[in-house]
């Protein structure tokens, strides 16, 4: 290949940079030109991208974001304006493009496939909640910083003997919850995959009140039935032995320098995309499996990962009584 | 004296730990007895106070929230309720008390006081609000854990080119918004002694955008006229070159391991306490002054540190240009 | 069972507090006894083991180090002494020994077996070396733990246009040094199991110069041929386009609160551990493997974690040029 | 003035880079153009400076190091290079110098004022060993690494009933070691001021075993009589109820993030140095009094912060017993 393109998509995610970092050394090794792509497909759309020399992506593993942007973009949605951003594409040589992101990502990067342009998505997403893989560049991190805040929180809901509700990011999913209600000992995990009724939430805040816990910690997942502001609501409402008080971590969780773990993952997936582009492959997606990493076929509805299984149902409930 | 007792109260603070654990151990250097009351007043009144012991107090000072519990009392407000507080300090030797906290506490204090109890305060609170003393236990903790929460939001608000606004503790007062803002060069800054027009807010929104600034962070104090909720529909519901975002820092600025500052703070302003009792000091302030710690007599309507002043407003304006 | 004993053993590794909290709360909700034994195996030789509570365990999580003590113990290596151990164990009615540790501890566990007394073996150390599993507790934060250390050199190095050399722990395994030296960017990776020659380094120092880098980082893991100061000096006494200092960051990456992949491994470890003591087995290792947590006989000989494959030799090689 | 350039000089300290930035967007808010010089006089003497805008010294104010580079120079020792170096000021328009640096940058900056550019040093060092100033830019930031390394030190020398000995920076001043090690609640601080004899160190161990503890902290300088590994040395080669092991915190001590009081102090004095300028003064320094920030006249024997004091003596003595 002459040159290929690199754009993250979607909501960023810590070790995003890591991963165009990875993306433009591999291809410049190759001898190839490498475009950076602002703005997710928006920058497609509006024709903004620019080289990246082995300069350009120097010390920014360490940071969180994207120094090439990231969001969604409503325009390529318009076939005809994906036609449009393929011919710019061509007309700058780009025979390949990596696109680090979620699913909606890799929804896009199967379309520029359709048009002819060759495309790998690397999974960029703090949810971890992406078919086909069972772990996303940006979830260690988001998950470390969630868990960091919750052993804050947990010091000063000690220290006035309240319920703290705790809402955590994840979108759709319950998987930055159950690990980071996991790793701070949380009394209740409430993810969208496993409701909890408030009657049983009751009767665990009065056995934690009976065996004298200073705390009643609660975390939420924001797909959760109930937002943390409204079941706080509801837990003052009722008559339990802890005083509620929430807190919304909110976009905290997605900047931040990136762990070793999200740093290494999307090195080595960056380094995986190239080889593929390089092997003319095409529509897949570079993915972490059982044997480590895999670059196969790009599917919407392969299985994700699973967040509470019975194992960690089983865990929670005992290493928290 | 034979035995002392302390106390935290009020909304906890990084760096009572360290307060603690110094006057504990002065305490214990003279010989004397020292009572560790639980929850603030509330211990008083319920009695729910424990010796503590020089290993009682033995790495806690890394440590955020109390290891005494803090809050408010309400029944300590009324008379008789205090009176029979003093019997309980009188029938366990109790001569002098020492409070850590806010204005609240120190008017406990002096209640106290009135009722023939030596008292001393130290003041610990994150909000900064404290009359008479011009830095308080906590203050540096929140502030940094703020400003890293902030630096965080910017790299995740440039990848999207979004306003952000963060709402930061700090009750009636802007010093948390003030240092937090200034220390992450946030475009504005409101607080309450320093409210802004929505007119002039759009109009810097404005010009940043004609600029090129990927990003637009308005830092807000929890006691400004609108919440950071409010303000983002404002924001959203008018035309302006960013779309905006919330974050409510909330309970985690509480949290965490306290800051050398802090624990210095502490550490010296709790000896200063002892000290004072041992001089046969009651109803004073142990506070930070331009010559260093000092003991000044307990008045709430003396000065406090002052957030905004002029140099300040000019270094905002410059620097953030 | 009726009654367990737990002990860490060897150099403390942060996720252990977590482990021994996982394993007291899975056999407290077996209603058996759990017994925890001081210092190793030290505390059985010299009777130092205490009933483990519920609330005992409780907020030791996010704590690093080991509230038992760890440790190495010779008198444990003579036949007589480990009968007497066994003796003290069933005088208490400990049927079971769950040891946290690294492959010594295993050994040890090992003539427990030998001697009647079921045990099973949670891979608890700093350097990912442990025989039968790809991943031990404590590696993931001790490798986050030189990371940062490295991002904040790296700083000081391009300040000052130097060469660093950091020197990490391991033992004889390279495995932290190569991960931290891929996360970082790090121009150069030293480890037992891959040795670079003066010559080499030197060649790519002048490369490096030559393409106005900054700084150089070399990362050495402590069971390279070179310790960092004698490199250093090597370096030095060269005619070299950087200067060299060095720093050995040592036992602050024993320390620190564990990270939430360390926290849940630890755990999940803990929980599983129990499991297979009610399960009948003996002498078994909790292992981390391709399908998840396995626990497999304990052998001294099965293979250790690769560190330095050929797929992250070209990861490194590619991205840091 | 039309044109002012700045530098950074000597070992670099976080908070630089603020200092930079608000130097840079002062001076560009008056109309005037400003210079970059690269790596302190070094730049000067090898034609090394650029134009500094607004954009450039945008997001820096979070990271440690110095984006202009540091370092001492040698060749600006010789009256002739200075006279050079001044000529290509002038040759530039540049009026005025802002010299971030510690006492060697200052004698630097009092050279070029003799040789009739304008200068003023703003005081960047860690050490806090600066004449005239009881603060300085970077010491907050590195008192924080020390203990916080320090704090996760002690964790692991619980764990195994260690002395540890930490050696940290401070050249010939013992602040960081006092500050760090009173936050510590380390049981020994050795400094260059206020050195420790061998026998009085043995005794305190003595009692400190007597007494339970666990672990045995030395905080020493690097300004300390003894370097940590011939303290460590001689530790274990005398009969001492704790095995030693030392660490040296070295460069780490130097980089990272600033914290918001170095954040802060650095932008205030940036803009101070900056009005100083245009105010007419020349061969000042900025310092931190009781008063706040203050422009003095630079004089290289005014005293120095204390490091250690009769009350913090009297404070750790009390509260690490």
């Amino acid at each position: 290949m002459q040159a290929i393109a690199v754009l993250a998509s979607g909501g960023d995610a810590p070790g995003m940079n890591a991963g165009i970092r990875a993306v433009t050394r591999s291809a410049l090794e190759r001898s190839a030109v490498v475009w950076g792509v602002e703005d997710g497909y928006d920058g497609l759309v509006n024709h903004r991208m620019h080289p990246l020399s082995s300069r350009s992506v120097s010390s920014i593993m360490q940071r969180g974001g994207s120094i090439l942007g990231a969001g969604r973009c409503e325009e390529f949605l318009d076939l005809e304006a994906r036609k449009l951003c393929v011919n710019y594409l061509r007309e700058h040589g780009v025979e390949g493009v990596v696109v680090i992101g979620g699913d909606g990502s890799m929804r896009g990067a199967k379309e520029l496939h359709k048009l002819g342009i060759a495309t790998v998505t690397v999974p960029g997403t703090i949810d971890n909640d992406m078919p086909g893989t069972s772990l996303t560049i940006g979830c260690d991190t988001a998950i470390n910083t969630a868990m960091e805040a919750i052993d804050r929180l947990k010091e000063t809901a000690s220290a006035h003997h309240r319920a703290m509700i705790v809402e955590v990011m994840g979108r759709n999913s319950g998987y930055i919850a159950v690990q980071a209600g996991i790793t701070t000992g949380a009394e209740m995990i409430i993810t969208p995959e496993h409701p909890v009724e408030l009657s049983e939430i009751f009767r665990e805040m009065e056995l934690a009140g009976q065996r004298g816990k200073r705390h009643f910690i609660i975390v939420t997942a924001e797909g959760a039935p109930l937002s943390a502001p409204a079941l706080t609501e509801r837990i003052n409402a009722a008559d339990n032995p802890y005083e509620a008080r929430f807190t919304v971590l909110g976009y905290t969780q997605r900047g931040g320098s990136p762990s070793r773990l999200d740093r290494i993952l999307a090195t080595r997936m960056g380094v995986a995309a190239v080889d593929a582009l390089w092997a003319g492959k095409s529509d897949v997606l570079v993915a972490w499996q059982r044997n480590g990493i895999e670059v196969i076929p790009a599917d919407l509805d392969a299985p994700r990962a699973n967040p509470w299984d019975d194992t960690l149902d089983k865990v929670q409930r005992i290493t928290t009584t």
